[in-house]
């Protein structure tokens, strides 16, 4: 059964919906005063541009009739979170009474055309490293309340989610190692407090820090807006010893060639706290 | 007393910001043992590009010190929401122990890179229709959950909110007036249940339903999708007896050129749904 | 199908209702353990007096069995919200569980019987203008945790809702205008900051003030407790240029005659901070 | 230290007041613009009609100032909840930023207004019965909401709270008796799932009932409907045995009848369901 | 039908169940991907041990197959909480999709065997106490959050519940004593204020304490960790006119002996606070 | 600044102190009424086992004098969590009013009891492997609503943490590997979706699912219910090249012999479902 989520589907997500509608009906919606409550109508969502679909299990559940909607109601899913479609898609339709179909129009299209977009972004950066065995990971720069949503839109456009929170994970950056005295005390120090399934990064500017890291034990080690020829020499030296990480102001310009220095991941914040979203349209016919 | 808010100020926020912070520490951050807790450091966070700030309020409440922390502990504002700033300035800064300012850095920084860059994006239309005396609004597609929040960054940046939701102002779209049966149908309908202080607004296509919609009595006037010229010509017979209102895909290149038609109002969904976040990052000296 | 609403619908009340099922549940009812949770039984809801009902549509969504209860168990409706209903009229029917019912009953009836109580008095005051072309609308003053359901049984008493809240309409009193310097001060400020589709709205108690309210632009213009004489002055001066509102301590004896004056609404705070239920009772047979 | 409240107080009130703040404010008063965020003004709530006052401590406690508010501002309690005043007593009194005090006043005044209603409804009650050794006593009939904060109005206005709901006493009822096969029977199955401190009590409706249900072990006998011949028949046989409740629409006018009775306590349904609010109003100066 | 709980059933749990989900899945189980969402699977719950089973209905509605899962999936209850079982007996078994079942399993489990764990505890306190005519009750000492389930535990375990809370009941200790002034002030006090159905039990250590405890009215007398020769006196002397709760550190191997001094009820803190799991495993067949 | 916290703290605590208290204040604590709101009096919390203490944190917190109470109230903090206690060990004091002091002592209590035993149970098992380079780490059979606050506890007794939840850490159990075909395709799949710091272990039962896990390239490798000489032959040929973790039915009698096997840790369950509660009492004085 298509239910038009892609998993491992994120969680949470029905509250944040619930909100989001709340937001935009406040105490209600006048206008449905005009419709006939037992008249349901043929609805579509359609694209208008090209890109990767992502929300569509959450519009599906949004649309879906009530219990006290005409019998004719149902929703139906064209495709899947991940999909890559072209504009002039129909991606779900279905039917609904008009009354229930403008209170929930709005807030499917915000919910769609957002997660769409941060999944059609991601999809252009892994586009651009084709060919090459690197992995586009997200950054904690999401926007407050979506943070799963983003991070399931990013697994959607074929990235895959660095850690999800301060909470699974470790990254030790200049301020745990001025604490702890040096990286090597730092990630002595996190291994002793770590959880059992608990990896350590440590944030690198310089050749000296990075071999001070590997050697401490760190398990990811994240080249920090290093230049490509510094990133080269540092992928020669450690390439399949330690997870490497490159990071600072990636674009889709430049994103191939910091991929092409051989690092096994690149981590875009872009990806979630700068997507433009997927231009799409709800019609009713 | 300088709160860091633009007055009016945004309502519900602070439950948005304990949601984004519960979202980021999860079960915890197991570094905060890597921190003395009664040595404080000095943080600021400074812009790296040029844009008009917004969330100030927000992060200066984030990152004000709990009753257990050092004496020493304190924030200071250094600017306003509504400012605009060079790169390199400083608009926040304060003294905090690390392992609290660790857990509250990303999400502090997340807020006002994301409303900062609402209220930017917002600022450049507005510049773009300067000495022309047309609004900039918003609309209703916003980011889910960030609603209030988005709203009040677009008046920062110089522009003027469309309504809330759907509770707080009527717009008859063409699925009302097909169920009404005609423009002159769907207003009296709409006056008839309206609230004492709703406006009604018609979203209207061509000359015929603009015509229809202001002898219906509606108050303001969409002009959907229109051609500049069509746009002029009802803004020569309408001007001053409705308020007329441009809408559908309008952006930086093309504002200027509709705002030059005479339209009282410009709404711009880009404004909140495909700004990029404004630079700036947290360090401690 | 008939869900027992009149449209348009009031939001947010299935939270409310729980929270009252909760309140009066507890930790539970013990003597649920005296039923057969097989057997269910047939019951009414029964008016004791005359008035409107509201209230149906959540009274039905609370009665109507549970996944785990009976197949013979259901719910029907016999009214709609708005309807004027004699003493003795079943608005309301069903088949449950006893152990269900009497967890519900006492609830259920709370809600009929005191949004009904709003209704009827809204309709009692809407009664005493007929013939009159004057609409009776509500206040601030409502119930906290029922504003919008309150507001709702208003509309169903043939009521018309001032703004919801502080956020949906500006009504500027004494102290905006002390702080602006004058009413034509307050008014600009206002409208400065008004929201794209805000009206705004002047609390006077002289001619001086509605000449000056008037000339700013005000858009409904507030005539509080001033004496008929006046307000019928006023109103041959102003009528159809303003909408002028009638406020102050106007009970069911004295209503009639401020409609007379020939304003457009008198707004009553008694419909919802004094309103007595209606009486009704639950019945098993 | 006089916080305004009676012991003892309510609970739960916190999230209901800040419920009915978001229900008023909801996105935001847009005329606190008109403001100047650090010039306080003087205000105080009078009485406008004679009663007992109950809110005060919840009133005091939304207009305390906030952080951020200049040092001046704070907030006086003149009384205290179960004081019987005159009209014109100012009853709290403060000092606070007109752009605060917009966004509480309504919220605040309706509690004040509300729960001063119900407390001045239960003391008139009570002085019909003085020098008579009854109590006044409150119902379930409460506002969905509101019971903890009514039943504590009850109190204040010299009433006894009935249980709180359907989990800390068991009434039975002519749905249980049914159940059960008879009063005995429903006495006996209740007492065995009874906890531990938990008393039962049974609605009777004639001399047979109230005979059986004593000598099942019944602690309290409702005598509901009953006429005052009935009644006293029955208090000269059970005076001191088992406490006996009078019930069922018993007005002002008829209280004093029914408490001569010699009933130990009569219930009353309108305390909390109708109740008129009493007026009072904010001044600034 | 068996919806597995034993009335009266125990209210809120709903709530503790989705947030015991939110804890374990966090943002979501990666592992998910590996199944086929199509292919159902059929599981069962095994005791590993003999006991008393509680949290079947909890159980059983967690494991319902949601709405768009495959057809095939259901849930079969196999007990009833209350049910005494020995090790490998199957008490729920179902059919549902891995990746809902992974979901759920841990969380399921949890549930069922900590409170199997209580009722099972309960249940053998219960049979020391064969043939005697005494009842073993709880304390307040439960497990934070977990308060109504574990006392409805302890009634499937066959104990009677205490007071819920410090709202349904009076228990007067020392500290109340000495605020009073004397036992006697104290239970007069107490009954001015008390509800309508409430009870007063007072806390005893002493003979002297008892007996002022009985004149001034207490309904309850708990017989505070007294050695069973003064609790067998004062049973004696009381035995009949109020009721006895013996309390105090009180075991399995000592709770027959205080049983036989005649008591009423015992009351045991670590029914709730010290209970074992009651093991059981789900398995895939 | 001792808080009586041990860091990293555990997240979100403060919610569940608040439903606990509410579960047990209901509609509020009438006792209260027997005592002066301004005489405060002087306690303290005193152990009665000897054990390691948890939750003096979330106690200092609770006991902390709210602004309305007498200046003299504070609360000072005599131990930190995770220290190792003799009974009658004072570890909380402070001053309070006996109002507050009485709906605040109770849940103190549970949280400190219960969290302490947790510790205290953990601290046993640390004890008993002391001198072995191996960790003792909990499971998710935690009490649901508390996992966060226990894996805390389990810290202070000296143990490690497994992952929190099924979001942090990936573990693959037979249900897994049946759906995937083999223990290889089965890591294969989960390193594809899992997180960029993800680890993954495996659930084994043989000699052939290790080597089979190795190879596929587990990062941890679950030995579950092993007979400790196979434990012992498979240390000896994979120490040091994937972590090794025992689990299944270790108890305080068997956890030594297990450790001797050479595994880098040990799981237990029954330190978070099984721990007694940890005697203690709070004193007025």
């Amino acid at each position: 059964m298509n239910n038009g989520f892609k998993q491992p589907a994120p969680e949470g997500w029905v509250e944040i919906l619930w909100t989001a509608i709340a937001e935009d009906l406040g105490s209600g919606d006048p206008t449905t005063a005009l419709f006939d409550e037992d008249q349901a109508v043929n609805w579509y969502i359609e694209t208008q541009a090209e890109g990767v679909i992502c929300g569509l299990g959450i519009a599906a559940y949004l649309f879906q009739p009530e219990a006290d909607e005409p019998e004719s109601c149902q929703v139906d899913i064209h495709a899947r979170d991940g999909d890559f479609v072209k504009p002039g898609t129909t991606i779900l339709s279905g039917r609904l009474t008009p009354a229930k179909l403008l209170t929930k129009e709005r807030t499917g299209l915000n919910f769609l055309m957002q997660l769409s977009g941060v999944a059609t972004l991601t999809h252009q950066f892994v586009q651009k490293v084709a060919n090459l065995s690197v992995k586009i990971v997200d950054t904690r720069k999401t926007t407050p309340g979506l943070r799963y949503l983003q991070k399931y839109a990013v697994r959607c456009g074929g990235g895959t989610n660095h850690r999800m929170g301060l909470y699974d994970g470790i990254m030790l950056k200049d301020n745990h190692i001025r604490a702890a005295g040096s990286i090597t005390e730092a990630v002595n120090k996190a291994r002793s407090v770590a959880g059992h399934m608990t990896l350590i990064e440590v944030e690198c500017e310089s050749q000296e820090m990075v071999d001070e890291a590997y050697k401490a034990g760190a398990q990811i080690i994240m080249l920090d807006n290093m230049d490509p020829f510094l990133m080269h020499d540092i992928v020669k030296q450690y390439k399949g010893k330690v997870v490497l990480e490159a990071s600072g102001g990636i674009t889709l310009d430049t994103v191939r060639g910091v991929a092409q220095t051989g690092v096994d991941a690149i981590s875009v914040g872009a990806l979630t706290h700068s997507a433009k979203s997927l231009a799409m349209h709800l019609e009713v016919n």
